[in-house]
């Protein structure tokens, strides 16, 4: 829904950009990258074990899942230490309460939010200063 | 102290290699910075009130007063629209409870945690994306 | 499982009889509705997306994720200003204290709880009333 | 105060026109009803306790003692089981958080919310059709 | 509604038999008791204050006003020393959470419950005692 | 009761006192002002309504109810934008956790407490300075 | 230690004082008792179940006890319907916090505290009114 | 990920091999079973829907989703009587707290946890004696 | 008490039944065990004491004190690494909410319960399965 | 910052028009002034204890302190019983929760706020009334 | 079990080393002391209240009934004033937080922890400062 | 303010006393000390930094800041292993609930409180004991 839904909250950027932009930030890093998305919980688990097989990390935004998925963080959990860059388009902090509150935090490397579709780039940074 | 405490959380470089890194990234972006260190709540307070008057924005990291620090978060209303970038070295949401939550947070553009002094240098670049 | 489970609660009707009392009101009423029924927290966000497309409004009793899914609640925020009624064949407010909160209130127009299946016909009149 | 009082929340229409659809509404179920309001919590217990002799059901708004009155909540369970069915003008689960919680709603048959006036007449039917 | 109102819970006495056995027990104590009801928490402060002028003691069953109201508890303080007896038909410490605080407890003597109307009776002699 | 219940807290001061002290405040600041007392709180609700047709501002001391009234919060709202000054005897912060939570303050101009009966003619004054 | 512990609390008489009211009272009344003291949390659960197997009622004060004890409450249930009169000398409800909630309560038929050890003899009162 | 995910919370079994243990425990003990895995919620509750048509018990570890899925205890609840034993590999009293709360427990038979594999060839003992 | 209270919950099988199945399940794994009860936390202290000096595990079922006993937490730890399988004839988790939490369990191999005395034997058998 | 920062709350008024303000006031109650701000906790208590020394009252604003401070509180217990009126500029309990608590109102006299500048003013007339 | 259990916490004394330093620390200080030890709560209450009659001062390490128990704090008020010094052999705030709370502190004239053995005898020193 | 302010609470002695006591036992156990007092929160941060550079351990009495400074815990934590030994005055478990949590305990070796200025050279023997 990117670009259309709440543009004063997610900025007008489609998700064909962020991944247009995303790539080039990878290409400039040397890093080949797989882009996905989905709306089911169970779909995201399944990839996160998957990238536990073959890549050297993960930036997630996991959206709304982000404030109560056990199961995420039990997935995380169990690449360890595959190293998880959590990203947020908005300031997750200046939102409702129920929002404050992050599953993914405590097993991520670190979190950038707040700064739009830049934050996926700045992940891929970080990630890459790690390798 | 930083160099010196705990490196396992902090990381081995000193406050003098941060701001050489923050001075050459600044410089790549065609910015001029000054940067500051103070253990005093009040200091702080001063040094906000004072950017509100000629800088084009803050990057702060208010250390352990982040957690508690009403007046911190009132001087950045007071400086309002300058923009804030809060950084932590460590992942604040993985450490301790009461260090989950940030009185800077709800008045910051954003912010950057877990991935150590890169931080600061991550957070210039958002910043400069503003202008 | 309707007409089956906890008949005492849900009532003695079938998901096909429900489907036939709605399609006849809708009739009444000069509206063409689609009925859909999925145990699936991520298809039902999907429909959501879906009806934001094409649809004037959506009647919702989303069962047992009333109650934390986030995810629905954005759904329903992303396709804004559709507007919702939310519906609960029990009195929600009447049973354990953690089917007292929605996540769906927040972002509907209404709810109707406790009449059983009228409340669906109830709700289209709501919705109908509105265009 | 109804149709001076903040129309965003609660709608342009005045009591006098709120009683007009009711009794409009009743006279085509083949209901008689008696339309009554006060500001005392004390009145509407007597109000109760009266209608326990003489009525076959209760349409209740309980206004600002929704959210606090155990004295509304012991008559309506000395009533009983006379139907109560709750009405609110606006929806209260997305207003504050201290008009989220009903007294009333755990010995109601049901509750309707944010549908203005028309949740009186809605209602009233719902109570017809359990007669 | 005594009598008539859930008889498993309040017994199946009348408030004419109840006030019956109280003006009996004061007689044979010696005393001379007026006995009142009311459904309006503002009518109870007045009679606790016209106790103040012209009573010895106050045996009080404030029913649901029991637990909510400060109402009755500074009308109590205003009157001390006058010993306030509390009595309540149930166990109220049994029943629903909302109804264990008393906030007529710490300014008074002490509390009799559980007992159904023998407690009225009780609570004179406790007080009598007293004189 | 004032004057006669608990003088420490609540001074020696009886209520024509005070009212003599109003009268006199108001009118060497030019106002007219109408003094009334009640222990019943749909009675100040009904006034506050009153006040809504004929009065520019109101100095309540809204007692006991001042804590828990959802009632006297909605009444000031409805009769919005005439300001509330609200007063109390004594300093509520300093006595129970009970008392310390006001529900007239997020709908009143400001509050004075704790400067006993004072208070009053100090809240004309803050009034009048608005005029 | 009673009658040397707190006096302004607990009151002058001693254990031996009470054990002879008990007795007279319960002559008075046709029964015969069995007066028992112990500071042993272990000792009060072994009374009890022997008295489900000979007794036709309790009257129990459990001291420090009544606050916390899982074991007590589990004891008279298990001992049910044998009925349970909670006894204690001072007002609980008048006192800290953490002796306002009574373990015994939810299992016994009624309280009577802060009348003192007349609070003894009436609780055999209303023991003898149940049989 | 069983087997290869942290070792020492899970144990070195692979999911065939607790398969094997289950097939066999079940020959001796009579019964026969199927044995499904699953990381989607709305699977596991079709699954329980599909059990309440065909067979006489389940043995069940909803893993991550224990702890929060009111779906799962709502789709239990729907097949109810059926008997469901709940297992975990792990003891989830002695790990974060938000392990310790299980949705599925209230509506369980009981619970086995902290024996590894073995618990559900204990599981399927502890069912067999309801048969 | 067993076989007498509340045999809905706790059974029909005696003590002594329990016992003589323990043993032969004992001696069917080549176990010798001793079978204990008491109603005093100061003895299960000092039993766990002594097991540490010449027993290979414990079987504990600590009743009403499981819930509130740091004692028992304290002495089981204080025998570490002697393992403790925790057990319970009911589902405390599906009991009041005060039985949820355990004291044992955070120091326990693992936990049984809701399935009445079957349970001490199943604990044995894991238990065994650790030699 | 004032006059500057958030006028909608804070008022238009400087710092030095506040000053002048209430040199004027002073002059008329015949009481001499000394008008101090800091932005340092620690400077604040240091001129309490001076105060203590030489002053025959305090008026306090203690800005975002007010809500965390035990040092100021200390501070001002350290002086009773040297009289301390609490002001703030905006009305502190109609905004955000972490400023209706105020560390220093239980060791103040009174509070006035929500009346702006002006509010300096009346807590000179509020301690003036007690010399 | 001191000397015995882990001792990275309580050290490696055993109670009789303990015994000896502290019947050598109270020689030197003029005072005659006993050493007792018991696991059972009852067992301390009664100690306690012996100490009441013959003692002029208890140096108490309560173990784990330190953090629940109102017995003992009880007991304590019944022989006041005679003076308590609390000892921990642990610093129990730096452990789990259920050890945070002591019910023997409110009661007691100080506490000394996390000094091991030596805070016995810093304890005498205390006490007998205050002889 | 020592031995003027609340000598009920702090005792007589003044600041330079206590300094005379500590450096007599200092000299005693063989130790020089340097004695500084503050009321500056970033002062004491400043100090314990110097310590972690020159000194062999710290007693520490952080008076009002104890119960809020995460800065002062970091501090602690940054010069580790430092031991420091926490001392107050007065029994802060027995004061008003906000002074029962220390966020220096949990970096401390230990704590002494409630002994008054005595503390300081019992803090001092505890040090001495470990070097």
């Amino acid at each position: 829904m990117l670009g259309k839904r709440e543009p004063g909250i997610y900025g007008g950027k489609t998700l064909a950009d962020i991944e247009a932009d995303c790539q080039a930030a990878a290409a400039s890093l040397g890093l080949a990258i797989e882009f996905r998305q989905s709306n089911h919980e169970g779909v995201l688990v399944d990839w996160i074990h998957e990238a536990g097989e073959k890549a050297v990390g993960i930036v997630l935004n996991a959206g709304a899942y982000t404030h109560t998925s056990i199961a995420l963080q039990d997935a995380i959990r169990a690449v360890s230490p595959l190293p998880v860059a959590e990203v947020h388009l908005s300031n997750i902090h200046a939102r409702e309460p129920f929002r404050h509150k992050s599953m993914v935090a405590p097993v991520a490397v670190g979190m950038i939010c707040g700064f739009g579709p830049l934050g996926y780039t700045l992940a891929l940074q970080a990630l890459a200063a790690r390798l």
